[in-house]
């Protein structure tokens, strides 16, 4: 049985009230971290990622972390340290600073990298890129860890924070990254906070992530953009054939058409049909939020099981030909599209990967030059059951929250690498809400979700400390 | 039988000798007008359009036309009249000074507005957007009437010239315009250059044109741009919707499935299938010379069969969701596409627009806000026979080429608004080639095929002057 350490429980009401008091401060950090615009997936911020990347070495170290920005062949990695108390459990946080591009920037209330607290009904929230994406999740933990430093000289466990600025661009240098400092970041269990809370009331934790399969496929056709009046009946064009290739990917009850796409997944069973059941998702009242009222998705499948238990393909872009005012009789040289599937437990992500590609060779006219470019292949995780460190988490929760927390699906491609690489398990503890608007304009914080989520953590370096294995 | 009267044949020689002596002269001045930006498609080009209005009404002025820049609800219109001598024929010249957008400027060699002087395998060409399509044409005939001018004191026709600025943007308002000036514009035959020669030893006329209906479609799903790591299995992602209707254009076989599509489509007669055969068109070297070796388009189809006599669907352009470098999870809020009909003889256009909302509101998801804007419904045209102009025109060009010219397909809205509006037929004398890259970078018109054209018009103005009817 887990219990706080008395000389940890003895702390926490100080704790939690410093934290409390500091919270205006909190509130100015983050409008600083948020007002840099490091956006990983544009090299024109490259700059600006590493200026984020040393905000938080800097936010560290005044913390007695021993803290280092580490080049890698993209944007930097923070690492930094902070041991325990002598037999402490020791945790690794992992969060990530760079964010996603803020386009399409006409559709934001008020500048992406301009951060403005504005009231809704959950009282005041702050909107900015990277509200909720990931920065203000971050200072939860880092405010968490900054009111034990003040009150008790720092935390009552060792921690070591990995701090990474290509979350939003697949994490291409982290796997490295981890691979050749695996000797630091030993740990008893990792935490995250980068996902979503049940609804504000209801903390959850994720313990079905997808995985994924991200593509991109170009089609060219003439050496030259050709005239439609011209060569039409004769000339391929490539947006023809790319809508007809895509077009195929689904059939009419919804599924993926690739070839063995469904091999190794398995249906939910009566239980956990149940349980999600019990949930009393309201798929409505979530598709109405966006201005939507009809389900996509499979045939025949329930809401949260279309959601957090079957794969999908989404078409994220596409592009060919002419886009601007009015007509342009022309047929395009080259047409694309970046298509991502989303894998769950069972699936392999370089056999999706290589029936993906056979499906459009397949079908490509022989005129054609098809590139299909696969960026990512992650397999989806899950995981769970009664592992002590859940146990802690829920008792965390449950003295912040008058509900208990629900287990839900999710996507977080870097909790693979941490269970590969380092032989850890994750915690990911998150309080974004659905309607947070991540990756879209005027994404946005709840102010109340940042001041429990803060406080949560508290709790859980506390219930830590007494973790059992 | 048409015979070239003696008064205009005794000055024919000088007037072929002056034009061949203006040669610079006239290059200098199709350089200038190359130079003035007209895109009529971007209103930040606007101004331009006006200045190269400007330009046609200045140089027909000087050539003692009466003329005048017309304002429309968009750019301008140049209507100049010149009468011919006493009882003689009258022409109606038709042209346009507004060019295609350059984009992609990359892949020009030289900025598209800055003309320069290039040695290709047929000697000297001018580079520049426009060169061709359709400044470069203009060019022939404003030179021959010029021609005329300083021999014989002017053509030995009356000449009314009408140069538009929205040919590239389907002429939105020439028709009203044709229509409020009918009492001004009265003539014998139309004529227009700003079609191909067979080859650059083989004139020819455009004797069959087809029709168009362009289309824009865009699909709406949710309010905003959506994670499809949190939406994806629940929420419509409207690229993949758009994709799956567009796939179902076209059949296996290369046909367009829209219901009725080919209703009052005629096959060839036999006499047609054979005439064009004789043609020996060489469909490998037309698709080789612009990188392709495949034919598109329908199955069992001969090749001038498909770009003359056969409709098609192309989508010219598409977009939606992220489309720049690397990856971004989005379900996006929006998807849209450019989509043109080509038709031929038989064919309803307003039936075909129909048609094609009816498909895409039929496979429109029920979710979606699905918008088909048709910005163009003109029917095919087909001409020729025994025409008396025609026999002119061959005339003039058989002395002009060794080859006899050839009877083409091809594609030119204005005709069906000169004969629907003012009765007249058109005669169709071009001197493009097949590569000259109309609607694309480095497009070009070959400086011997610009002084061949005007020979020929010199000469077409002298043989009309004896056209019998």
């Amino acid at each position: 049985m887990n219990e706080v350490p008395t000389e940890t429980a003895k702390w926490l009401d100080q704790v939690l009230a410093r934290l409390d008091a500091n919270a205006d401060d909190g509130l100015t950090r983050l409008k600083e971290v948020l007002r840099i615009p490091s956006v990983s997936a544009d090299p024109a911020h490259a700059a600006d990622c590493a200026r984020a990347a040393a905000w938080f070495r800097d936010q560290l170290a005044e913390l007695e972390f021993d803290a280092a920005v580490h080049p890698t062949g993209g944007h930097p990695i923070v690492l930094a340290h902070r041991p325990g108390p002598p037999g402490a459990r020791h945790i690794l946080i992992y969060g990530h600073y760079d964010v996603q591009p803020p386009d399409p920037l006409a559709l934001w209330d008020s500048p992406p990298f301009d951060p403005q607290i504005v009231n809704g009904p959950h009282g005041a929230r702050v909107v900015a890129r990277g509200a909720v994406d990931d920065k203000g999740q971050c200072l939860m933990w880092l405010e968490a860890l900054r009111a034990w430093h003040d009150v008790a000289g720092g935390p009552p466990i060792g921690v070591t924070v990995v701090v990474e600025g290509e979350e939003e661009v697949m994490s291409v240098h982290l796997d490295r990254f981890l691979a050749d400092n695996r000797n630091a970041l030993g740990a008893d269990l990792a935490v995250i906070s980068d996902t979503l809370m049940w609804n504000i009331d209801t903390p959850a934790f994720t313990t079905r992530l997808r995985g994924n399969v991200l593509t991109e496929v170009t089609l060219r056709g003439a050496s030259r953009d050709l005239h439609s009046g011209l060569f039409g009946g004769s000339a391929l064009n490539p947006i023809n054939s790319l809508v007809r290739i895509l077009g195929a990917l689904h059939d009419e009850e919804g599924r993926v058409t690739l070839p063995g796409f469904y091999d190794g997944v398995v249906d939910l069973t009566a239980a956990e049909a149940r349980e999600w059941d019990a949930l009393g998702f309201d798929e409505s009242r979530f598709l109405g939020d966006v201005g939507l009222s009809v389900p996509s998705g499979e045939r025949g499948r329930g809401a949260l099981e279309r959601l957090w238990a079957r794969p999908t393909a989404d078409i994220n872009g596409i592009w060919g030909g002419y886009q601007g005012k009015g007509s342009k009789t022309v047929i395009a040289a080259e047409a694309g599209a970046k298509i991502s599937f989303r894998l769950v437990s069972g699936q392999d992500p370089d056999r999706v990967a290589a029936a993906f590609e056979q499906f459009c060779r397949e079908r490509a006219p022989d005129d054609a030059t098809l590139h299909v470019e696969v960026s990512a292949a992650i397999p989806a995780h899950t995981f769970g059951g009664d592992r002590p460190w859940l146990a802690c988490a829920h008792n965390a929760l449950a003295h912040e929250y008058a509900r208990p927390a629900v287990g839900v699906g999710g996507s977080l491609p870097v909790v693979e690498s941490l269970s590969r690489i380092l032989g850890l398990e994750t915690l990911l503890m998150g309080f974004g809400l659905e309607d947070d608007k991540f990756h879209s304009p005027n994404e946005k914080f709840e102010l109340h979700c940042l001041r429990k989520g803060a406080r949560s953590h508290v709790r859980l370096f506390a219930e830590l400390a007494g973790m059992q294995v």
